[in-house]
This record gives structure tokens, C-alpha cells and sequence, in this order.
């Protein structure tokens, strides 16, 4: 297997798939664009992971209904930036249904092939008469090369846009693309995707296995960012397959197609996802840990996300001081199985506690590591043979 | 009942207890007092509440295991600043039992008679040479008049020392004294105590009452603060009777005396942690969160605690914004059970949702409130019985 990056690639760039991105004034004061409409010529196979919200936005509800009933023939995805479409009640769902049908009657297309994504402000009804021009607008752009359109109009807190785009030859004649934009910076916490991500591919796959393998890549990915600790209710990542690349269809998980094809797109999500620490970093700190040792996934994930969200330890590393017993302190708050005695600790190649005994080090060789803006926590339980890796970030405001 | 303020007590007011706070210079290049010792002239029932971390620091070892053996005969307890003596290995515990230790042998008492707490960076050793040296002070210097001294002496990020006496007229001619000391800035969040507090009083009563009359108490101030989410490993409440006040003992829990004796305690408890509140505050804002019309305390707590910690809401707090939606989305996935269409929210007198929907308020009523130093989100499910309140505030330089 090979594949390689397409630099000038982007969410329109595998075949069959046509973008764009307007400016309908749904952004107060901002003439930025606002409205992303992602449009296949072949009925598209989709897999989808949503909020766990209680309070999921209109949205979420509306896409989750559609793919309960369509998962094998869906062929737009509308985003808007601006407001979320979220805790806006009755109101907000019929917004959600108007929009979905805009788009199908514009495009001459089924309702239920149409999916939605919201970000923005909660609580906000949805301006339907700016809406409504700009789907017909959207509509009328649609274009094979306007897909970075559709990136920039996604954005909200982000300072730039973010996609990625791999080609990948699955086997002698067989390439197929793997395109994603994504956006968050803020609000990104497990579990699930904790922000708006879409990729598009124009291989041909079964949806079993393409939900498959959004689950696998996710949980090694958006599922391991841990930004602020909240979660949105507009948490969606939708992956959308057109089959209208050359080749055959992909029908066997034990088959070198699906196992590159994973592969793929396991580093899709890797890349979307460290854009996204990285823009919501900014002039902050980037923070890595790692889990080892546990006795298993929920252990794990406990521990690896009490020291992510810990003020205490954030606080040290914003300040770059070596004071790390905020990082024992959430080790042994998280709930975790452990015991004391066989905790392991290291800051980048230091080692900070080992058998649960403090391990003394040389401040001069520390303090670089402590300061330097990306900086990684080794806990090794010393228990059991499972390992999680997450990551966060400090704010400079925070 | 009646009660007042004790305005010039301290944690020695109650009859028979002597204390000091001494400086033998824990805290580096401080000659602040860091070492408190607490005396009882007559045997103390006790009890207690200790962390939940599962690496709980040497002294909460130890005075877990005292208590275990001794909670009617307790003596003496003795309080450092400066070292947490957590994440110490065996060399923590070894110094923690040469502490109590000290203490017995200075005072001429049992070793298991005496408790300690620590409180301060955590990972380094107790320097024991100047702890020796200041137990020996400590002692020598115990006085029924030193209780404000001891207030000093457990401070570490405090910007002032916590104390607050009560003296309670039981009934006529029984008139008791309750006394406590706090310290306790960061890293407070329950289950448990989160903090280091000392209570003291001259009440004789059952142990079984004293540890039903702290658990209440402690669980409606205490384990409602979550100011940034982390647990210490070395959060303790004492809470120490000796019973050498006169009248007679309280063996019922039904009594007079005893609903006298908790509706102080509650008060005492309330005082002591919205004084931390406070001084956590600083210049940021205090954050009173209630949730009311939850189906079960677990899911009150959780809604209430998934409000407090929620980052996107203290960012608006703290800039005084108006979108409020972060609120609901700290509800939505706190995993509480809940019914988006029933939900209420308010801050302070304004509704922000009612069954669900927003509801529009003027931004010139609603921004004074946003701003005030001190905002009080109300969350009301609508689906049963049971509120809780928690607090939080937010730092000037988060």
C-alpha cells in the first residue's frame, strides 16, 4: 500500500464530489462565509458518530432520523456556521427540516439524502431568510475545485481552516481519495467527536465496514481530544463513500483493500485532529499523555482524562513549573484501579516517581522540559496491558 | 436555641483545648508559621472525612488507621504547611508515624492519640530536623489563647486565615462552643473534604452522633465546593469533641440538644466554605449553581457539577458575555437523566429557557447581571424532587 498527501486537495477533491462555501450574514457583523454545501453525483454510503448530548441540537436529531432510515444513499451535507441550531426547541427542528428540504428541492434530489451540520451560538434560532438564499446561492456554486470554499465556511473560533487530503493506491488500478475539513477549537471533550468533521471518498465499501472503520479511526483520534472537558451538542463526523472511483467494491474486513483503506484513514483522522489541538493551542502549550499499564480501556481513559483536565497541572505547565504532584494528585483522583506502590510517572524522557517512590532530578536538565510548549505525561499503572493516548492543550488566556 | 458569632474565638475557645502555631521554616525562604499543633486537656470523641484520592498522602494513612483503633481517646492534632508529605512512598509514611510520634513523647500521651494533617507541595519530603524542632516549640508554646496562631500556620495559598466560633445555648444553663479553622484555595473539588479543615468543641457527645452531625454538615458545604475540579490527595475534617463543657452528654438523636448542636454545626461548615469560596475568588466571580427537579441526588450532583466545571461557561462568566448556551450544554452532557423539552434556566432573576425553549430577554436588564461578581445559574429539570446547590468561582487569570 501507498498512499501520499494531495497538497492542493480538498473535501471536493476525490470524484463525483462537488463543494462550496457562501456568505449569507449568518455571522453577525461578519461578511465572513457562512454556509458549506458538500454535494455527491453518486448516492453516497455514510457512517456517522454524534454528541452524547442529552440535549442533542436540531441537527444531530434531524441527520440521526435520516441515516436511521438512509445510510446507502445520501447525497448532500449542508453546514452552516453562526448559530448552532441548538436548545432552540420546536422551532429549531423545523428550521432543521426546512433546510434539508431547500437543499433537495434545489438540488432535485430525496429529502432524506440530505444531512445537516450546525455551529455557532446556542440558543439562537436559525435566520431561515438568509438561509434560504444562501442554499439557492450554494446551490448554483457547486463545483469539483470548491471545496476549500467549503472549509473556510465552517469556521468559527478557528484561526484557520482545516482539511487534508490523501490519495491512496489500494492495489494496481485501484486509487481511491480520502478528503476531510474539520473545525473546533473549543467545547472538545470525549465522548464523541466533540466537533463538525466530514470526509468524503470516493471508494466503494459496504457500510459495515465503513462504520467499522470511522470507529476504529475515531476512537484513535477526535475520541482522544480533550480540549476544555465540555462536550457540544453539536458533535457530529460524518464519512461519506460514492463509489465512483475505478475498482472494486470493498466487501471483506480481512482484505489488504480494507486493511489500507483503515490505514488511510486512520492517518485522516490522526492529521484532522492534531490541526485541531494545534489551532486551539495557539500561543499555549500542547499536552500529551500517555497511559500504560492499565488493567483496562475504561482505567485507562480515566486516568488519562483526569490528567488532561486537571487546573492544577495546567496551571503548572502554562507556567513551565516542575511542580508535578498535580499529576500524581489526578492519577489517584481519577477512579482508576491502581496501587500506589507501582506508579510510574515521567515528564518526556524524566522520570518523576517510579515503584510510587519520588525519583529525584536535576533542575537544570528539567526545566526545559517543563517549559517547552509541547510536553508529554508518561503514567504507567503497571497493572495490566492496556495504553490510551490523549491530548489537550492550555489556553494563553486561560 | 440560640447562637452567636464568637467574634475574638479561635480554634482553642472551646473549654479545655490549647494551641499554637509555630514557623521552623517548611515553607522555603518564608518565615511564615507552618507547623499548627491542636491540644485537648480532656480525651476527644472524633470524627472524620478524609480524601477519596486512591493515593491518599502519609498523614491520611496514618490518621485513617489511628481512627480505626481510637476515635473516643484522642488527644492532640498536628498540622504542617509547606510539604503535602504525599506521593512520598515509605519514607512518607515513616516520617508521618516519627511525627505523631514527636508529638506523644513531647506531650506525654499515647501515639495513637494524636492525628495530623499536611498540606503544600506534594512529592518532597517533611525536612524532619525542623519539624523536630518544631513540635518541641509547638509544645512548649500551647496555650488556650493560641488558636489564631494555628489559623496562620495551616495557610499555604490562602491570602488570609479562616476561622469562625460559635457559642450555642443548648439549653439553659448548658452552653457549648464550636470552633473551626480552614485552609484551602485549589485543587478543591469532592468527594471528599477537598480541603484541610479543624473543628473543635466542648459538647460531650456519642461518637455515632458526631460522625451523623459532621457527614450532614460537611455534605452541604464542603462536598458542594468544586472550585477547579481536582482532588488532593490530603483533604481531612476533624471534627473533635471533648466534651468538657457542662451539661449532659448527647446520646439521642432525636433531642433538643442534638438538632441545637447540628443546625450549628451546619452553620459552622456553611461559614468555613464559603469562606474559602471567597478567598478563592479573589478578583474572579463566585458561581452559585442550583439544581432543582432532579429524579435522584446523583443526578442533581451530577447536572450541578458538570455546570461548575464546564470551561466555556466560566470563559462567559468571567468576561461578563450573555450567551448562556454553554449552560445548557454543560447540562445536556453531564449525564444526568433528564427531558430536553422540560428544561428551566435561569441566572439570577432572568428565565434564559422555559420547557426547553429560550426565552428572549433585553440584553440592557440581562448584562448587569452577567457582570455582577457573584451569578447564580438555577437548572430546573421539571422531573422530580430533589435540588442540590454547589458553588465555584472563577480566577482572575484563568
Amino acid at each position: 500500500m501507498s498512499y501520499t498527501t494531495f497538497e492542493d486537495g480538498h473535501i471536493s477533491s476525490p470524484t463525483g464530489f462537488r463543494a462550496t462555501g457562501v456568505s449569507c450574514g449568518l455571522k453577525e457583523g461578519s461578511k465572513a462565509r457562512d454556509l458549506a454545501l458538500i454535494y455527491s453525483t453518486h448516492p453516497c454510503t455514510v457512517a456517522a458518530m454524534f454528541t452524547t448530548s442529552a440535549t442533542p441540537a436540531a441537527p444531530v436529531f434531524l441527520s440521526q432520523a435520516i441515516l436511521s432510515r438512509n445510510r446507502e444513499a445520501v447525497r448532500a451535507v449542508l453546514i452552516n456556521s453562526g448559530q448552532a441550531n441548538a436548545g432552540t426547541g420546536q422551532v429549531g427542528l423545523t428550521d432543521a427540516i426546512e433546510c434539508a428540504k431547500l437543499v433537495a428541492d434545489e438540488l432535485e434530489i430525496q429529502r432524506d439524502a440530505v444531512l445537516l451540520m450546525s455551529t455557532g451560538l446556542i440558543g439562537v434560532p436559525l435566520p431561515m431568510a438568509k438561509v434560504r438564499d444562501g442554499v439557492r446561492r450554494a446551490v448554483s456554486e457547486l463545483d469539483s475545485g470548491g471545496g476549500k470554499r467549503a472549509a473556510v465556511a465552517i469556521m468559527t473560533t478557528d484561526s484557520r481552516p482545516k482539511e487534508r487530503v490523501y490519495r491512496v493506491q489500494l492495489r494496481e488500478g485501484h486509487r481511491v481519495t480520502l478528503a476531510g475539513i474539520t473545525k473546533g477549537t473549543r467545547m472538545i471533550h470525549p465522548q464523541l467527536a466533540t466537533l463538525l468533521c466530514l470526509m468524503t471518498t470516493d471508494v466503494a465499501i459496504d457500510a459495515r465496514l465503513l462504520t467499522r472503520a470511522l470507529q476504529q479511526s475515531a476512537g484513535r483520534s477526535f475520541n482522544r481530544l480533550s480540549l476544555d472537558g465540555d462536550t457540544s451538542p453539536n458533535d457530529s463526523v460524518y464519512l461519506m463513500a460514492n463509489g465512483a472511483a475505478e475498482g472494486p467494491r470493498i466487501t471483506d474486513a480481512s482484505s489488504w483493500e480494507f486493511g489500507a483503506f483503515q490505514e488511510a484513514l486512520d492517518n485522516l483522522c490522526a492529521d484532522l485532529s492534531q490541526q485541531i489541538v494545534r489551532d486551539a493551542a495557539g500561543s499555549g502549550k500542547i499536552i500529551q499523555v500517555t497511559v500504560r499499564g492499565a488493567t483496562s480501556d475504561e482505567n485507562a481513559r480515566l486516568v488519562a482524562q483526569a490528567v488532561a483536565r486537571s487546573s492544577t497541572l495546567r496551571y503548572a505547565v502554562r507556567r513551565g513549573l516542575t511542580d508535578w504532584g498535580a499529576l500524581l494528585a489526578a492519577v489517584g483522583s481519577s477512579g482508576a484501579e491502581l496501587r500506589p506502590e507501582l506508579i510510574e510517572l515521567r515528564v518526556g524522557p524524566i522520570v518523576l516517581m517510579q515503584e510510587g517512590v519520588p525519583v529525584g532530578f536535576d533542575p537544570a536538565v528539567a526545566m526545559p522540559i517543563f517549559s517547552s510548549p509541547e510536553i508529554e505525561f508518561l503514567v504507567d499503572l503497571h497493572l495490566g496491558p492496556v495504553e490510551t493516548r490523549v491530548w489537550t492543550c492550555t489556553w494563553h488566556e486561560e
